[in-house]
């Protein structure tokens, strides 16, 4: 039982029979947008909590692990990733990640709902500092018709960093939604999603790498990772290139870099490669 | 809100703010022992649920993260583990793994509570099936006694499976008993702890890293995984080496054993080694 002398957000995961609690200190904020309702919260331990339609989104002290794995695998995979698009994403933390590589020159992000971005500049700015870098282009539009408008091979990198395969998202783990971004990706170009749970959602991963293998995508990869706040603990990212293979990064261009993580690692970065799927 | 039509078993962590919780169909074992209290439950999505002292011990789902990785990474950094030493362990799942190593000649449990053990017979019996090797002795007694009266240098590997630092297994987490370790432990030989959550649990960990430098071990590494039951979902096992360094499993060696692994390879183990510690 959770002890009655506190407040609790609960977040219920009925079809795997399992619920995440976290201490609340206060409601923050509660909006219904045209999209969808998003809460946030302020924890007892774990800083903010962002909530949309039920579902946790990310919290303060432990989203660096999925911000982290859903962009340095991907661009240090890239020999060059210059022209990148993030669908979804609105905290903007993939693009802060996004933007400490160097060689970036324009990062477009497609977030439908403009009060993602808004809550997260407020109660996440953190994870906004990058949003003024000059090579940051931040649209409040349909992830969906932007990709189908997209020029094709114009693109090195894209991420789709969107909520559950459910409500507004549900088109972006559709086939269409993935032949177009194979479209829109230049040869040697890499699509990254993330996909749920290893534990929890084998059937999906197995939907999206089905889908990835259709569109015509030449190598197909899950990354695991952990992720507190994600049902199970467990999350993934599942990776497509268009022609040639996906790599770990190379150590010695990662120490080039500079980047500063707190989980990432080439090694880190091999391990999720080997993450095996049942 | 968890759905009241339905019975949950939840797990707080109040230093944490943090509860999980899991749907139950039946309570199938309540039993008070001298050392504490052990439940079991049939969950609906997790299989069975072995809980000690209000701690979640294991779920049939998920244990196999846990004890793949309480035991490979180790037993494939040592050249020739022949005697392994599990303190704790009881309910069998790491035995289990370790005896898929052909060259362990010997393999002794030392569990304080036989109920443990008895209960996993009952509830978890594919993790005891190896408990009628020939090769494994199942001691039901202190663990810290028992090693206190090992012989010098007489052991490959030692795992400590243990409970939380709390109850029982408070004084494995102690100076005395890491000290002990190392005098029992043969040159060249690891010494390995399951050491909580990296992300909640950064002070235990510090602390078990510091016991295993001042015992005169030369090298030491925390190793992070997945583990869905756990406070968090991330949890660790912190290695120590008595001479000689901590190395990834040699891939050759790896595949030649034949061992069938869900998580565990050597990439992964790799990973594992470059878990950053704040």
């Amino acid at each position: 039982m959770l002890p009655s002398n506190q407040k609790w957000f609960t977040e219920v995961n009925k079809e795997a029979g399992y619920g995440v609690s976290w201490s609340i200190e206060s409601h923050l904020a509660h909006e219904k947008t045209d999209f969808q309702t998003i809460d946030v919260y302020q924890t007892t331990h774990w800083g903010k909590l962002m909530v949309i339609d039920g579902f946790v989104m990310l919290t303060t002290r432990d989203n660096f692990l999925y911000h982290e794995m859903m962009s340095h695998p991907t661009l240090f995979s890239h020999e060059a990733p210059r022209r990148v698009l993030i669908i979804g994403g609105g905290d903007c933390g993939t693009l802060r990640e996004v933007l400490r590589h160097d060689s970036v020159e324009r990062c477009t992000q497609v977030e439908i709902d403009e009060q993602v971005t808004r809550l997260a500049e407020k109660y996440f700015p953190e994870l906004c500092e990058r949003n003024d870098d000059p090579r940051a282009e931040l649209i409040f539009d349909d992830g969906l018709a932007h990709i189908r408008n997209a020029e094709p091979g114009s693109l090195d990198v894209i991420i789709v960093d969107s909520t559950d395969p459910i409500g507004p998202a549900e088109g972006l783990f559709g086939p269409e939604f993935v032949a177009d971004c194979y479209r829109a990706l230049a040869d040697g170009g890499i699509f990254v999603q993330q996909s749920e749970s290893p534990l929890l959602h084998q059937h999906l991963i197995a939907g999206i790498r089905d889908n990835m293998q259709r569109a015509g995508f030449s190598d197909i990869k899950t990354l695991g990772f952990p992720q507190p706040c994600y049902p199970s603990g467990w999350w993934s990212a599942t990776q497509a290139r268009k022609n040639g293979q996906l790599a770990p990064a190379d150590p010695a261009r990662f120490h080039a870099s500079g980047i500063q993580t707190r989980y990432y690692t080439p090694d880190v970065h091999r391990g999720a490669l080997a993450t095996i799927m049942p």
